[in-house]
């Protein structure tokens, strides 16, 4: 028997990246979570502690920092890809990298119902994100563009039933015509292609995709929270030639009615216990038939089916 | 020598009371976590273990999911008296109560332009807050109103600079004429008096109390955030002649300029690297000088000078 | 009206501050969460934004770490102690200095049964604490020492009842003769006594008065967590005449056995669901008689009745 | 184009099952964290909410709490096998199932130097984990395991260096001969074969495993992380012939010695500040050249390279 090496990869997780534009006076705000990472021939440094071949994390974080000067930030996608192809450039040992962005979101501050020149109060709704993974060089180089965002909590207060499931001994769970349906939504969608160079303007595809993603919620009635999401993604993909596949992840987040028959209280679907522990988990994916292979786009990604 | 008990109070912590109004097809929600204590005679339990003084704290919780429907939430506060003066009735030997209420806010789902009637997006900006203390019955019943938030987090990317202070042999902080002033501000507003019946349009004063504060923090050029934080409580006072005294906690998040010299580029304010911790912690009060006596508003209120 | 300032304190919260004792091949680590913060005269600073009285937060975290080596860190009382009376010297304006302190234990690896030299592992259970306040200078200087834990997770599986409460229309609770009672302890205790100067072995004591608790928990038959509480106080009391008042703070971390009925299975207290909320929050103190007076010694303390 | 249903699960996620085995007066107390989940032909409820195929996860979590009673918990491992195995039972049209357990360790509390029968203290180190997926029926069944532990948090204090690395133009890190090295580290191993029915003491198998990987930690000289991973799996791999590949997920918790050069003090490694963000993060895998394939053992595992 012998030890063998496997897969493997390091970098620098969670640089805070903040960049302002200061050009005039109403500045702008970018305000960025940035981990990279490097795939590559790096058996020397797990087997004999050789460093030669590492470029350390250290310059990774280097490189962010500096990037969001020398490149800007015009979107998370557009400074993840020029950062994402600069270390296959800056590290010929590594034949992969991963740069995944987090984005935070700032909303001007009003002052006489006008936005603020440079006060800022963060929104606080979803995280949005974007995973670029670039592989091989020159004209092997492929690049994968996967935006989203986590966290987005949305509720329905009614239009959501439950019923007509499968049941075994272990069943007691009763059907419902009506229940609150709230998730923590985490979705990421996959653009076509592997080109570095895209047209795509990253902004406001993100806003139209959430804005179609969020009115499907609203207007679908439910009968299960995979429908929802089947029908919220379908719509994307009807929208969106260039997305070629969505991921979700999406807790059920129960709220369960609580009895308050004891009391002599009617509760009609009026007051809920929000419960925390144990929650449903529903993942699923969509993508159009027609669209590339997702190659090494979801490699790493976190928590996806 | 003999072991005295001291102060003492129990309750039920962070209920999850979630409250939906369905009257009409455009349903409205109020999303609460709802903690409840009583102060009083409980030494026989501490001393013997005998729970005959003591309301347990599942009552508690039964009596707040209860209250959400019987009284209703038309404002933390409102539904926050009701529920700490019903709990004086409830148990004989509690001398006081305290409700504090956390509320988490909803906005609606837009669908073409339109607020969805039951779909609901979380707003995840700053978290509203309501501390309500009960003391004593009757005629001598004394009831304090303490209204807040958490974690409005709010950011100015010039129009801040820290210079002048004390130097000791440990001091290396260079002098700033611009720098990035950020916080995740806590603040909380007592109103005058101690009457159970108010007049007072709850929401609205919480709206616009939060306008006042957002607007000086943009438009005061700081010195330092202790001057920052006692403008916005000025302003408040000012304009709110039933607020009589305001309780400010805020980390200084410091965002610390970049070196990219190394790089061979410029750093005028551009790139930052916001920092975790060590943070900088400013705790502030003010009040008007014919205001009442806070009594017993603050007890065991977290988090304040 | 006029607007005046009240109560204010500043200072650098959470230094990570890691001290290695290497002067032997075994090396020692004490690993510490230091928060320190002063208060004083410092109106110029709220109402001018005029910093000439302001010893910086950065100052003040430069002094937490150079103390961790010119004073060293034999323990996280004698340390803060150190601290907070250098900065009543350091700052004139300052009429008082809180110094906060978390330490997280490590253990040595073991190596064929023998604890390694300079590898450790944290043992991760309780957070150990200790706040020091000062107040004043030369002869009217006074020092108070609040030494604790946070976190300290027990159970027990049985030796737990609760019964012969009091009842009003709200409640449903069915009397229990045996259950699962568990809390996350935080517990604390002021020393008695305001002297700068002391002889107590603080690392000593902290074992002595953890294990005084653990034991009173697990050997108290419990009516109720009050009960259990008050005598884990009253026992390190009888046995730690320095020790002058002890505060708890215990979450009823909620253990609710599992109805297994509908599938035909017995649960006589073996299945339990653990909750996270709500949570019964119970807190007490107990003292001597013939304890000094408190003073500022809670001040600022977070999480207490 | 027409859009297609790609990969999906739905489980129920965190369950806090408890089991208390009281047969004598010693009691012992298994406290896990289960999600479970399944995939299969789940097509028609997300195209057309048709939920007929669908075990609710209610069900899951009702028998994922029976099952500590009628199978009970001897190992996180070898419940979860007997949970996994029976989905495929109950649920004709899933085709696979996976449960993921962790697990909190409780010590007994001593008194009097002896462990006591039914108190016990959280030790609040690692978290032990399993990872057990379920494939196909019958003479087709495949049941990868895959044990674990999150978090341990260990520390060397010298013995590691970190130089001779890659450099380009952002590079800036000096080289060290010493340094502390810190992580909290995440390790999975899965163990060879395929078969639902093994004879491994899972317990003994836990321990030993953590242990040989603990000594590798402390005893191996680093000059890498990667170097110190490859050591632990290496060692382990050695040792259990059973144990097939083995993952590691470290972060490198920064510890930054401070310039005490300023106050006129030196810092020969006495003085860290331990960095929370941004952090070095080092995956990597090791396997013996003569394993099985890992097939379907590291699908929807979290946070593997």
């Amino acid at each position: 028997m012998s030890v063998v090496l496997g897969s493997n990869r390091y970098g620098k997780a969670e640089n805070r990246v903040v960049r302002v534009y200061r050009d005039t006076a109403r500045h702008e705000i970018r305000d960025l979570n940035v981990s990279t990472s490097l795939r590559g021939d790096f058996e020397d440094a797990h087997v004999a502690g050789d460093q030669t071949k590492v470029l350390p994390t250290d310059t990774q974080k280097n490189t962010a920092f500096a990037y969001a000067k020398e490149h800007g930030v015009s979107s998370p996608e557009d400074y993840a890809i020029a950062l994402g192809t600069h270390f296959l450039d800056a590290a010929p040992p590594a034949t992969g990298a991963q740069i995944a962005v987090e984005e935070y979101v700032w909303d001007r501050i009003l002052v006489d119902g006008e936005g603020h020149d440079h006060s800022f109060v963060r929104r606080g709704t979803e995280t949005r994100t974007a995973v670029v993974t670039v592989d091989g060089r020159a004209s092997e180089q492929r690049v994968w563009v996967v935006s989203g965002f986590t966290d987005l909590v949305v509720l329905k207060s009614t239009g959501s039933e439950f019923k007509g499931f499968l049941k075994d001994d272990y069943t007691t769970l009763a059907e419902t015509d009506d229940r609150i349906m709230a998730t923590s939504l985490t979705a990421r969608w996959r653009y076509d292609g592997t080109s570095a160079e895209r047209d795509t303007d990253w902004n406001v595809e993100y806003e139209d995709v959430k804005a179609i993603m969020l009115a499907a919620f609203a207007t679908t009635y439910s009968r299960a929270l995979q429908q929802t999401l089947y029908g919220m993604g379908k719509n994307v993909l009807e929208a969106h030639p260039e997305v070629a596949e969505i991921k979700f992840s999406a807790p059920n987040k129960h709220h369960f009615v609580v009895d308050l028959a004891p009391f002599g209280l009617e509760n009609n679907g009026e007051v809920f216990i929000a419960a925390d522990r144990p929650y449903g988990l529903i993942e699923a994916s969509v993508s159009r038939d027609d669209s590339s292979e997702s190659g090494l786009a979801w490699q790493s990604v976190p928590g996806f089916a």
